[in-house]
This record gives C-alpha cells, structure tokens and sequence, in this order.
C-alpha cells in the first residue's frame, strides 16, 4: 500500500526550544523540549473545577520561570504547544467541546494568549493525540505509521495515527472518542449522552458505581476503601479478594474489547497504553495481550501491544513535535 | 480543515461502460455502467457454500451475453470491477480474508482471471466500501467527503470515506469492521472470534438465536415461522406480538449503537444505511434517528441518516467510480 512520510517533525531538530503544556485535570504538567529531551519540567495543581482560565497567569509565571532557569528568552522558542482533553480545533486554536472541568475554555483564543503573552506561535491539540504523536517521535512506538493509543486515566482517552498521519476528522473528533464506543448497551449512561461507553463501564471514575453494584460488595475488602480506583481493585483481585477478581475480569473484559475496537477501527499495527492504570502493567499487560489476541481479526498478523514509559514526556514530546513539523 | 478532492471519478466521464460484479452470499449481480447509469443489469445465483471460483465460467459467459446484447467488445470498455464481502487487498487484487463461504477465494488473482478472460484490468474492493464510494458518486451522499455507511444484510457491512478518500488502513481492514466492535462485552460469540460484535447479536444471522433465547418465544407468533429475520420481528412488533416488539427494541439498541461507535470512529457528516433491513425503513429510521440524536457525541451539529435509494446499483455505481479515477 501506498505510504506517505509521517507529517510531524522529530521534535526540534532545529535545536530550538518548544514550551509545551498539558492541562490535565489534576495537574497541568509544563516543560521545555528540545530535540527530543525535555530538559526542564515543572507542574502546577489545576484546581480544574475552577476552570482553565483563571490558571493562565500562573501557567505563564512558570513559563517565564523555566526559560530564566535556562536562560531562554521567548524569542528563543519555536512556539508553545498546549494539550487538553476534549475535542479541539488544531487549525483554529480552540476547544470545541470538553466533558470535563475545563468546560470555560470553549472557544477561548489560545493563540491570542501565546502571542500576547510571549509573542509565540501556538499549537493547540487534544492531549491523547499529542501523547501518541509524542510516542511516534521518541516513546514506545518510534516511526510507527499505523499505530493508536489508549490512555487509562480519570476517563479513557484515545488517538489514531494512519498512514502516518494524525487522524482529525472532519469535525475534530475522529480518533479520540474510543473511549465512547459502547461495549455495553445495556450499561451505564455515560456523562456524553451515550449508553454504555467503555469509559463509563470501565474508566477510573466510573468505579466506584460499578463496585457498589456488585451483589458481594459489603462483604469486600473493597468496602473499606474510602476512594475506589484502579489500583485498589487490582491489589483486591491480587490479594485474593473475590470481589475484587471478578469486578477485575469484568474491567479486563471491557478493557480489551476498548482495545479490539480500537484495532477493527484504525487497523493499527501497534497499540500504545498509556496512563495511571499502566502502573499494574505486569499484571494487566498479559491478560489483555491474551484476550486482544483471541479476539481481534488481524489475518495480516498480530497487533504489537506496547507500554508508554514516560506518559507525560509523551504529550510535551508531540506538542513538540507538532511545532518543529519536517 | 484543509480538504482534499475526492480521488474517485464520477463512473465514466470517458463515457467507456465499466463492468461490474458483485459477489453477494445469495446473489452475483452484474452490470454494465456508463457514465453513471447502470445501462444493464443480470443476476446469477451464488451458490456460496460451493465457493466463488467455480462460479467464474457463469460470470464470465454473463457478462459476454449482456456486451453482446449492447453490441459491446470487451475492448469497448473500461475495465472489470469486482466487489466481495471480507477484506480485499485493492491493490493486489486478491481476498485476504472472508468470513463468509467464499473462502476457496482467498488469494486468488482476480486480476489474471480478468487479464485471460477480457484482456481488462480489474479493480477488486470490498462491498460495504464499493456501496459507500456508488452512493457518494450517484446515489444518496452526492458529493460528502466525509460519510460511513452500513448496510445491514446476512452480516453488517460497514464503510467510511474521510476527507475524500476511502478509509482502507494499513492491512486493508479500516472502515469495514464496523459490524465487528463489541456492543455486548456479555453477548454471543461472533464468527469472527471476538464476542458481542454488533453483528453477532443483531445480524440477521444471530436473530434465530436472539429470538429463542427470548423466555417469552414458545408463545410469541414468531415461533410459528420456520425462518426468522428482520422482516418476521419487524412484523411481529407491529402487529403486536409482546416477544416481537421486545426483541425489536433491543435490536434498535444494537443497531443504533452501531451507527454511533461509526460516528464516534470516523466523525461523518452523512451516515448511509442500506441493506434488506431498510424495507422496513420507514418503521425505522424515525427510531434509529431519534436514537442516534440522543447517543451521538457532535458539538458541532447533527449527522444527516439517509438512505440509500438503490443498494444493488451503489455497488455497481462504486465499482465504476474506481475504474474511472477523476
């Protein structure tokens, strides 16, 4: 088949500096990326049920702390490329629509702010497509043509790269709703309006719901959580909690059909996991790797199945990227 | 958004007849069209379960009958098109894989076959893809660069075009595995190894089953038909049969939820529904719109549903498109 070069850069071969910001909800992670290397990183709480606006002047404090750090004047960067969740207009600079506490940001100028605070050029796009345009560059799956991401976090993010392009779409919304298709219809409403997303049966924040609905849930060690994530289920389905094995082999069973989706969407050669649920890689990797390969139709061959190592270098890495494009 | 101009021509600018072939699991249709009207048409059975290779001597004599009847020579036309269910490498010309009883295919060169049989070049694509590419070309998204289509007969096919092009992916298998993303992680095992695609639990293959599982079947006036499709649950729930109206309101779920993992995946403008289910389109679409309008994830408007008008011609329609690039 006929393959077109990937359209992004490695990152800065120029030798300039990127400044790159990622807005996630709990922390908004900055750092300045040269030739693939972040070589200064800071992070600032963000307070996100506040908004996003309100912490611009602190996020551009920490800018200006870092480049005196290193010395770097504005006008030594290529540019300020900022991640938030969301679907996002990369040409315009804007949020189009965000499920998530940031919902202030519509609309707002990104642009207007870069160059009237440093007089840069900026980049805007959503946070799980620069993380897997930040894994092509220099994480886990370098020079990759055909490859998607899934990043387990509060919700479940996703991005696409085919051809070795970024999928967009015609609205900006293609490639980062996997975590939106149903993979249960008779499940949970999902805070998008659908039924049955994979996020809402399976992310972070649909937990606890989904333990307190399990027939056995009192009698759990689960119960004496006072929060519910990932991280307790497993160590309870490790520590031989009943509960907490069956409600990990319905989470997997969700996981891995996120994954095959994924696959039958893009027909990626290689899938990339990425966020806080990776932290129980060893134990998670295997039984997902397992029902990926029973269950996807790849005649071609099989799907790579490969471990983001540095998920918040992905993002700046691919904001990065996006400012130094080949 | 930057956007390209689609790659595929109007089905005969050149005003040459394009010959096309479409291997259905019941029927092989063929047609001779010119400048986007399918100016013959013929129909042979398929024979399936006997495999598609010893249907060829068949095609092969058709299609000299229906250039005979049009005082045609091969010479005279454009090129052979073929379009069969199953993944299609379009480039080589041959079947990678199909579910379907056309096995005995994989592999073979449609492209010789063509070559000894009329001296033609041949276009091999799959079905759902080359409906999608007929129904933009001439039939019910004239003119989209951004549309999927399902079309929903034995199995459920799928398509999607972005941007102007066909979305093929990097193992020929993007844009057709829509029938294939889970929407019941706890559903019935498909024949294509995953479990609970939406073709396996609302196919019409899977409705016998669906319909038996059903506590209320032995009583339902759906027990009383020897075969049991969209058409006997459609009728049932409309003449008031309770088992039928349930079972048809979980097939609606199904199915809607379909087009919406194909709106969340590929982010359309237009979505085209075709097939045998769309005799009843007037029953369903209201439902399956109202559905899609609730479920569906665009901030930035509402995808038009239509309907194709013609699903045989759109596939002969497609198949001369790629014969005729613009």
């Amino acid at each position: 088949m006929e393959r077109s070069k990937p359209m992004y850069g490695n990152g800065g071969t120029d030798g300039r500096v990127a400044i790159a910001v990622d807005f996630g909800g709990t922390n908004i992670k900055l750092g300045l990326v040269r030739q693939g290397q972040v070589v200064s990183r800071a992070s600032l709480p963000s307070y996100s049920d506040q908004g996003l606006i309100g912490r611009l002047p602190a996020v551009e404090r920490e800018i200006g702390r870092l480049l005196a750090e290193r010395r770097l004047r504005p006008s030594d960067c290529a540019g300020l490329g900022i991640a938030t969740p969301g679907m996002v207009d990369a040409e315009k600079g804007t949020i189009l629509s965000i499920n998530e506490k940031y919902a202030d940001a519509v609309g707002f100028s990104f642009r207007d702010w870069a160059r009237g605070a440093f007089d840069l050029r900026c980049v805007l796009e959503n946070d799980a497509r620069a993380a897997l345009l930040g894994e092509i560059a220099y994480g886990a799956a370098v020079g990759e043509t055909d490859a998607v991401l899934l990043t387990f976090g509060t919700g479940i993010g996703t991005a696409a790269v085919m051809n070795g392009r970024i999928v967009r779409g015609r609205h900006a919304q293609a490639g980062i709703l996997g975590g939106h298709f149903a993979t249960d219809i008779r499940g949970n409403a999902c805070n998008c309006g659908n039924t049955g997303c994979l996020e809402a049966q399976a992310g972070h924040w649909a937990l606890p719901a989904l333990a307190k609905r399990h027939p056995g849930f009192a009698g759990s060690s689960l119960s004496r959580h006072g929060s519910l994530g990932y991280r307790e289920i497993i160590e309870a389905a490790g520590s031989g909690d009943r509960v907490g094995a069956e409600l990990l082999e319905t989470l997997v069973a969700h996981w891995s059909a996120g994954i095959v989706n994924m696959i039958h969407a893009y027909d990626p050669e290689t899938v990339v996991l990425s966020g806080g649920l990776m932290k129980s890689q060893a134990v998670l990797v295997p039984m997902l790797q397992e029902k990926v390969r029973q269950r996807s139709w790849t005649p071609w061959g099989e799907v790579k199945i490969v471990v983001s190592r540095d998920p918040d270098a992905s993002v700046l890495w691919g904001l990065a990227s996006l400012l130094n494009p080949k």
